[in-house]
């Protein structure tokens, strides 16, 4: 490359941090000399060696099916479950992050967790009851909730367990999407929860919703009304088409921000009370055990969060040169202000570029050029979101928070709930990498 | 209802168009009566019938797969097929609009139209290249592209022939997704096209390059270098994945608002020239014939556009009362500014709430409240844009456009490109709908 390019715009890769990091500039490509692309063998200016032809150059190709999949080439791009053969317990399946770009997550790829087994739910039977402390009970199914107005908007669901395997004193050697495949952006669509509880007429007396679900778990959690008229949703469609059988179909509560299970799925009833129902799901199964024994309970919202998906582990950097180092940012308290990459374990920090739109409690992806001179680099991604809350560093979040003090083999189970600190990423001069406590 | 809702907000039903249009304050739920929901029976108050529990309260469901597909009670949610035995000619694949929501077009419904069918490309083989008019001829694969800065934006892809049954002089009887199932929006991911040309150091003189396809199409297109430089990607990513095979795998061109053939998928050639190479592909093939026989050779933006997915032809209002009218509109030009709908076939307009973020070349999603009467009714929708191009009456278009002039049985063969006015649906007093020309 020249010292400028062919606008005559001026270089600018000046290091902002340590160990290689970049001003954001950089990602305007003013300068960059990437070491990926090649020259063409042969070729001079004018024209180039005619290119091989490869067999689907000269072949007529596939059908066009009537739902298209991916192509056999990104077989690997699948969740990961914990109970393949759906045995008589919980599955996990978690959103392979470090396979991924972009904001939203493809609705085959969202992660889901159900207790008990997908239900095979009818839609022109499944109805959804709101009762309770209200004027009038009233009952919608699916073709009632579509007649309403529908609010679009891009929301994370993130479960309260999710990244719980880094609560372990030894990384835990998994890639991002093991370890915080469960978490996962849509853009949702659905009504309003305040305008179904106007027209039942809630009873202002009335503070807590308890939520039940319609599938065999039964699960149910105490809302606060307070939430339902922010931005609650009761959700019907999910990335443009009606929701998975695994996300809640046909309709799901949406809390955006709060933790995964309260976001109850298979919506069948929501019951206006005055106090909250101390569920089971609410008061043993979701309740956060602290230092000293005690736990945090109705502790609702997901904090401010980032990990890098790229590079990660199960990549493999295979010469020096320029990355652009991406991963994913967000916070149940509102949007993403801010986020900070590191590439030498948090000597020094650049700030990254994000992604618009920046949308309030959905995925912000981050940007950060990066040019790896060989070396040993531990990458780092740190988020503040617009209320001013700080991702915590590792050291701190396990001084507050604990941590699991053997060394574990699974990443599927682990006892401790609403993980946020920061995800090192240990890179080795083979271009290896490693998860790292740094 | 009573006359505020219970925080106390006057009511605001107010007409702001003929037929029962309501102001788009009543989106936000004050005071509406809707005739979709049913108060329970035998309830008063405090406490609902017991609900009938279902099968699926009951069983444990069913295993959860690594990729999630839809419920089997959404089996019509797919793309219509032209030509679904893959015989040796196009095949086109529409969008299902009229089953829809939101912004985003899910990747297994995205339209595809492949003239020689889907190739099964190998990514570790595929390659780009970018030569003629430069300095340095580049070659870049899957690996290489993937280590760029990555830019994440929402797009439409609208094929010049999308909507093309609306030429005929007889209204089409055929739901949205027939009718302009040639659209769709995804978040699409990838590498500017400005900093690939000024790494390969492209000649000031070189004002257009010829896009070549990668399959047995050989699919070519001039494009400006101007574009380029605007805003337009290699794209590598679709919703968050790879790209679906359809739609270009693993590398396509993206001009955004450019018409989609443009978009060369399959993308294996970029070569720099000082003028364009009068492909077949663009003088004959993609090259719209005018009134008088004039054709507009290098007309590449997709005109401003907008269509009601909801009520629409196809669905049946089962009684009088509410409907949110629901729709998408976008522009080629820039982001959408206004739009405005009719029930009286347009004598009168009231202006739809417009879902957020209302990004650039996109889908935007529009809301109208209405209140069916169960007379007579005729449904439009007519989108501005920023530029303040205006969606053109369908009189005023076929005026200066033309129309076939016989009735076509088929909605899947049409001569003519770029049609862009109003769609119009009608209703009768049973609540069927019919497609009209109004």
């Amino acid at each position: 490359m020249g010292k400028s390019d062919r606008r005559g715009r001026a270089l600018s890769l000046d290091s902002v941090a340590g160990n290689g990091l970049l001003n954001r500039r950089a990602l305007l490509g003013q300068g960059l000399a990437l070491a990926g692309s090649m020259g063409v063998a042969g070729t001079t200016g004018a024209a180039a060696e005619p290119l091989k032809d490869e067999p689907w150059s000269f072949a007529f190709g596939e059908i066009t099916p009537p739902l298209q999949t991916p192509s056999r080439f990104e077989k690997n791009v699948v969740r990961a479950l914990s109970n393949p053969n759906g045995q008589f317990r919980t599955s996990h399946a978690r959103t392979p992050h470090h396979l991924l770009n972009g904001a939203i997550t493809p609705n085959s790829l969202h992660f889901t967790i159900n207790h008990c087994g997908i239900p095979d739910i009818d839609p022109a039977v499944h109805k959804l009851v709101i009762h309770g402390m209200v004027r009038q009970p009233l009952e919608f199914d699916l073709d009632t909730l579509s007649r309403y107005p529908l609010v679009t908007r891009a929301h994370f669901v993130e479960c309260a367990g999710n990244s719980a395997a880094m609560f372990s004193n030894e990384p835990v050697q998994a890639p991002a999407g093991l370890l915080h495949g469960l978490v996962s952006c849509s853009e949702w669509t659905g009504v309003p929860l305040s305008i179904l509880l106007d027209e039942a007429g809630i009873d202002p007396k009335a503070k807590w919703l308890v939520a039940e679900g319609g599938d065999a778990q039964h699960l149910d959690r105490s809302v606060p009304v307070k939430k339902a008229y922010d931005d609650a949703l009761v959700a019907i469609y999910q990335n443009g088409e009606r929701l998975m059988p695994g996300n809640g179909y046909p309709m799901r509560l949406l809390l955006p921000g709060y933790q995964g299970n309260m976001n109850v799925k298979f919506l069948r009833r929501l019951k206006a009370v005055d106090q909250p129902a101390y569920t089971y799901f609410e008061t043993k199964n979701y309740s956060q055990i602290l230092l000293g024994g005690k736990t945090w309970r109705f502790h609702f919202l997901m904090e401010v969060k980032s990990f890098i998906t790229s590079p990660s582990f199960g990549q493999h950097l295979k010469e020096p040169g320029f990355y652009a180092i991406s991963g994913v940012a967000y916070s149940g308290t509102g949007r993403i202000a801010r986020v900070e990459v590191s590439a030498d374990g948090g000597k020094s920090w650049g700030e990254a570029a994000l992604q618009a739109p920046v949308s309030d409690k959905a995925f912000t992806r981050f940007v950060m050029p990066w040019r790896w001179d060989g070396g040993p680099a531990v990458l780092q991604s740190r988020a503040w979101d617009e209320a001013g809350n700080a991702q915590p560093l590792r050291a701190d979040f396990v001084a507050m928070r604990g941590e699991t003090r053997k060394p574990v083999k699974s990443p599927l189970a682990f006892p401790n709930q609403h993980y946020n600190s920061i995800t090192s990423w240990g890179i080795n001069a083979k271009g290896e990498i490693a998860h790292v406590y740094s």
